[in-house]
């Protein structure tokens, strides 16, 4: 149930308990969602402590506090290192859009591990990018050299690791069977490096088939559209979407699968991280030309890196210290594409393509946080 | 012969009955054109019936009619999915043109299916457009293994081929016998799933050749210019080309395919399903650089796909309803590209190029079709 309170309303607090009896939200939960409610600038008594109303200024005041404030003793990487696993033969846009959304609001660096097939394509797309032609699909690997290529792939991308802040994974990955095992493998390399990762595209339909790659992993952000949501639904909780219960349906899904951060895209975004459900829902571009999920990848990885730091360093920040890096991850992300998208919309019209949203993220960023 | 009334004529109804006496109209078509002049605005007793104007308002009516509201509950796909096959070792800008202009008009997702020659430099030029590197031109195929890879390349682009909301193809294509061969079977494919098909260029080699590819498809459109509009007619009619009867030339070429529609590119564009011949004649611009041709596909596939939509949906929308989707993409793609030119040319003057053109092609739309 959402509720509301006028039309300014971004970032809504959803209430899961009373929408769905199969649900239910426990004591230390209901303190937890108190402090958040407190932190984002509401008053947890003035509704049913589960349910309440955040508006426009909480979401812009988190990424206020979240965003690293820019000054000439820092010196590169501080801002995020970030790094996308997508690339292959039939897709190159989509990695390129994650890793170039992460350096326009902000990261320092971005890298790309990509088929070898996709590397020079992507690396052509823009000389920003650091592309590393590693991963194998099928059709290049004989069934004998499997072992051995697999190997390689994982010691080439593994060496890298531990320098980033985290993992995108899956813009334009593909399905090959063989390349998505050797990212499955990649994937559990970063948890054992409490690396977090934020999964979508083909790394949903990977992950959704094989559950136990982020079930009790609390860094990782599943980033669902529609269908891919469906898909989830349906392996999770063995049933279909049911839009009128959305909340607590997401609640439960989250729970399912244990212990990950779901950002449910659509209308209003959706996100859950097992203990409350949050809604995003400023207006964006009603165009929606392909390549917008992966902006909001690649900026989810960047606040949520940002969001992470910030509470490890503030131990004065109790409101944000309370307050999953996740969740921060996934509202900021979406709260910024949506006013991107909007801005872009504006002036592009029906012509708004993916490019010339991520051309006014900074832009957006910067009316949030002016330097 | 055409009609007129004053200079601001864009978009005209044509008399093929009376200057072409070997073709018979029935008075079912009569009919019909009576509830089309009808639906365009016009009176059909004011002149003959099969004789009257419709002016540039009718064209930019049905243009705000099929043309999608964008709302925010939308979702990916809903503005449509074009394909693009073509793009050869010789050729790779066609297909990008076509394609690019499909998204820069509005349709949100858009594919190329073309050799693996050409793919990395069709992906190079946007990370906006799906680029399919499937098709096999014979100098990479020994012919031993011809049967096998032309399955290879049946079953990669078929399993793609239901998502799409209309197919162009052509731009690009080359003419080497194997891809063509190829390519026949694809748009059999496409046929037996009717999937509307916009066919430029190559594909128009191909279609002439092989006439029984359309025929009897009310579902497919040529698009040819001067040249390939000589060889249809030679082929079809077995006679020159012969412009002071250029209406019911048209009339008698697409009887005698039987079943499609003809887009006649030229000074003015001439339109014709069958029944009736319309002609288009919006001044566009005089620079002829190479291109034009595949802005007119991309954009006439994404237009027939909104009418077929228009027309399934807009039960009280009588007027739309009895007319042609195949001729409302013709018509309106045709007057789109000859405004996006006509002001493209003010700007850029003899420095236009094709890629400035699709750089107008949003703003032209949106001064049809206000936000």
């Amino acid at each position: 149930m959402l509720i509301g309170r006028g039309m300014s309303t971004w970032f809504t607090h959803l209430d899961a308990t009373t929408s769905c009896s199969s649900v239910s939200v426990l004591s230390a939960v209901l303190r937890r969602q108190r402090f958040l409610i407190r932190s984002l600038g509401g008053n947890p008594d003035q509704n049913c402590s589960v349910k309440m109303n955040v508006f426009e200024a909480d979401v812009l005041n988190v990424i206020r506090r979240i965003t690293p404030t820019l000054d000439l003793s820092r010196h590169k990487g501080q801002a995020g290192k970030i790094a996308v696993v997508g690339g292959c033969r039939e897709y190159t846009g989509a990695p390129y859009f994650a890793a170039i959304s992460a350096l326009k609001i902000g990261a320092d660096l971005s890298h790309v591990f990509c088929t070898k097939d996709a590397a020079p394509i992507i690396k052509s797309y823009s000389p920003e990018l650091i592309v590393h032609p590693v991963l194998e699909e099928s059709y290049n690997v004989k069934d004998e050299d499997k072992g051995f290529i697999a190997n390689k792939v994982l010691s080439e991308v593994n060496k890298w690791m531990e320098r980033f802040d985290c993992l995108v994974i899956g813009p334009g990955l593909g399905r090959d069977p063989f390349l998505l095992d050797c990212v499955s493998e990649i994937l559990k390399h970063a948890r054992q490096l409490n690396i977090p990762l934020v999964i979508d595209g083909d790394g949903l339909f990977l992950v959704t088939n094989s559950l136990g790659l982020v079930s009790g992993y609390p860094l990782a952000v599943l980033t669902p559209n529609v269908n891919e949501y469906k898909r989830l639904v349906k392996r999770v909780l063995d049933c279909e979407v049911n839009d009128d219960e959305s909340a607590a349906e997401l609640l439960s899904l989250v729970k399912g699968i244990g212990g990950a951060t779901v950002l449910r895209k659509g209308k209003s975004d959706l996100i859950c991280d097992g203990d409350s459900v949050f809604s995003v829902s400023i207006s964006g571009s009603p165009r929606r030309c392909g390549g917008q999920g992966d902006i909001l990848s690649g900026t989810v990885a960047v606040f949520l890196s940002w969001a992470r730091q910030h509470v490890l360093l503030a131990e004065e920040d109790l409101g944000i210290r309370t307050m999953n890096p996740t969740v921060i991850g996934c509202v900021a992300g979406s709260a910024l594409l949506r006013k991107a998208a909007s801005i872009t919309f504006q002036n592009k019209k029906r012509a708004t393509l993916t490019s010339d949203i991520i051309e006014y993220l900074g832009m957006s960023l910067d009316e949030i946080c002016p330097m």
